[in-house]
């Protein structure tokens, strides 16, 4: 149960198709930043004019790019832009030498792509503590420069990857009138999680014309609903990173479009799930839904209760509908519970109702629905109509092989 | 690496020798209640004039005899005194019935004790959400009542256990003035912890005189630095309970004795650390010492994110010193934290300072305290005098035995 395996079971049967994003090209190279015969770094070129939104880790020790982008987001410009991705070294907890990496990369893209250096933002992804060698990235800014392509953002999706085991794209278009304009949009991620080798990058791109200000309304809201409602063990990383960019190349304004909007949503929902199927040592993708909260900021501390709790997590494992473990994990949460008005469901299963096990209740129900790959577990509080839905994956001998088995 | 084992490799070579106290006499019996062949109820009887204090579980989901207990702890009474405790159904999660339960077990140990109600202190822990079958306790009050005898401690410690490897025992004695004082506690527990069949009962005992304002004082300060600084899973329990009783036996007032109180921590320090060293899976028992937070309640965040990381936990069952997800779990913790005042030691090696790698690390010195069984990780946040210590164990493939391979 739960060994690893090349591929998680959880994966999409395929990469899907992304579309061409007027006014980004992207390209990859081998660096040998710490992994070999692998791409390991990722540039993607924005045309004059593209707008720029982001949201970022709230850790205390987040890494030196971190700092520089969030630095970075909101300016104004009708300069090009820059996103350039490193894997195999995170830059993080590197002191000033983290500092110095990052001037010593921006500046040198900057000087590469002709662009402002504060309209350059990177990333690094991997091992923690180790300082970076950017001698190696900008190295091959030239080459990078050179191989630029409309259609490299699979590729891309690629190089951005560290202990995941497939690589993370989704898309959408969106008719505004009588026109359409274009998303798409790649991840990385094992987890929301491990800064040993395995944070959570995102990027996404669309050709559509969208104010600065309207971008980052956007972003900071779906992020609220999608990537932060997702957990895999609870661990935060120090370099999660989300760049939405816009080129304007369609010449369709998207500002006020609530088509867009929703659109931008469900990929980045689409985005996040995948992350949650690349859980380290996933079998099970696990959907929380919460319901008759106080308040829907109860609902997600409930909701984030039960997806980060061991107990659950291993009986989902083990095809356990272990309805007691939820009454726990709602019990130590600390949001507002009453035990007797609580119901809890497995599916379409009422496996508890006004604070005791429903009369209803069948096992044998119940157990077949916690045999299948997706799992649903729904619970009412019956105080109000407070509400949050939460995804995670289930802990099993595979999550304690990958981080325990082996010295990193 | 981290199989289950009959019984922990944390555990003490052997149960001590607990003292008797005076005005205490224990009985245990097998009854059926779920386990068959051993025993699973303990009564303790307590002298007329016993003062008794109490520590309970936050959970909103508490059970009832939970919520019976905490109502009756505080009163003053002349009257004797009794605890029951059954294992292997915890009345949790049982709606009207769970009261109806608790009521009849009350009242037949007060008709058989002839005592008040209201003197009658029980706890369940097992099986959650199953009726408890309350008439295969009453029917053995009788028999109980009959055995009742000075050194029963030690059966009473074996009779409260579920998932536990071994029973769990302390004693310490206490000059005051010219004359000795005696306590004696047993403790069950497999963590904080599961619901399902492992939570934490602890039921201490003394023959010192002490009012019970004192008494409680002590309890409730005492269970902030000692039981509420262990954590197995970040899982607390629907049933956690911790009974004091002092029966005043020896005629020595300790209601202001510092040396009492400082021994009865010491006593509850040693508990709390037996219920580590059952964890579930545990191979490691490991010490997490916060220093210069900008407050204790600061220092006990950090101290408890990196207590409850997975990714620390599995890192430690692998021997890993990975100082790098020491850093992650500072930073996630959300108490305050400069990333470049930071110093972290494993054992009496330095391995981080001033935000960045120790120049002095040595990774091979880091390594060997790894491969020992009692792990230390210090975290100097070099902002104020906040100081917390904790204490857990790692994280292995026996938890995922205990908790997902088997159906429970």
């Amino acid at each position: 149960m739960g060994k690893v395996t090349a591929v998680s079971p959880l994966a999409p049967a395929q990469f899907p198709d992304l579309p061409v994003i007027d006014g980004v090209r992207f390209a990859t190279i081998a660096a040998g930043v710490r992994y070999q015969g692998r791409t390991d770094v990722m540039l993607a070129e924005l045309a004059p004019g593209s707008t720029i939104a982001g949201t970022f880790t709230k850790s205390a020790t987040r890494a030196a790019p971190v700092l520089d982008c969030q630095a970075k987001i909101g300016g104004t410009s009708g300069a090009g832009a820059a996103i350039l991705v490193n894997s195999g070294n995170a830059n993080a907890f590197t002191g000033k030498g983290g500092v110095t990496a990052v001037e010593a990369i921006t500046k040198a893209v900057a000087d590469v792509c002709d662009i402002p250096q504060s309209r350059v933002f990177t990333s690094s992804t991997g091992v923690i503590g180790e300082p970076l060698p950017h001698d190696r990235v900008t190295a091959v800014l030239s080459d990078l420069k050179a191989k630029l392509a409309d259609d490299g953002i699979a590729d891309a999706a690629k190089a951005i990857m560290t202990t995941d085991t497939f690589p993370k794209g989704a898309s959408a278009k969106v008719t505004i009138g009588s026109k359409t304009v274009s998303i798409a949009g790649i991840a990385k991620g094992s987890g929301m999680i491990a800064p040993d080798m395995a944070t959570m990058l995102v990027y996404i791109f669309t050709d559509a014309v969208v104010s600065q200000p309207a971008l980052q309304e956007m972003l900071s809201k779906h992020t609220d609903t999608t990537f932060n409602c997702i957990t895999v063990d609870s661990d935060t990383s120090t370099s999660d990173s989300l760049i939405l960019a816009a080129t304007g190349a369609s010449g369709v304004d998207a500002s006020d479009s609530e088509e867009f909007s929703n659109a931008l949503h469900d990929l980045m929902l689409n985005l996040a799930h995948q992350v949650v199927q690349d859980g380290e040592g996933a079998t099970k993708f696990v959907e929380i839904a919460i319901t008759g909260a106080a308040t829907d900021e109860d609902a997600k501390t409930h909701a984030m209760a039960i997806a980060n709790s061991p107990l659950i997590k291993t009986a989902i494992a083990g095809q356990d509908p272990n309805w007691g473990r939820v009454v726990m994990a709602i019990g130590k949460s600390g949001a507002a519970a009453d035990r007797d008005r609580l119901s809890i469901r497995f599916g379409d299963i009422e496996v508890a109702k006004d604070g005791w096990r429903s009369p209803t209740y069948s096992e044998e129900a119940a157990a077949a629905h916690m045999k299948g790959q997706n799992i649903v577990i729904g619970v009412d509080l019956g105080l109000g109509n407070g509400k949050a839905t939460v995804w995670t994956c289930d802990l099993t001998h595979g999550y304690i092989e990958i981080n325990a088995d082996y010295r990193s």
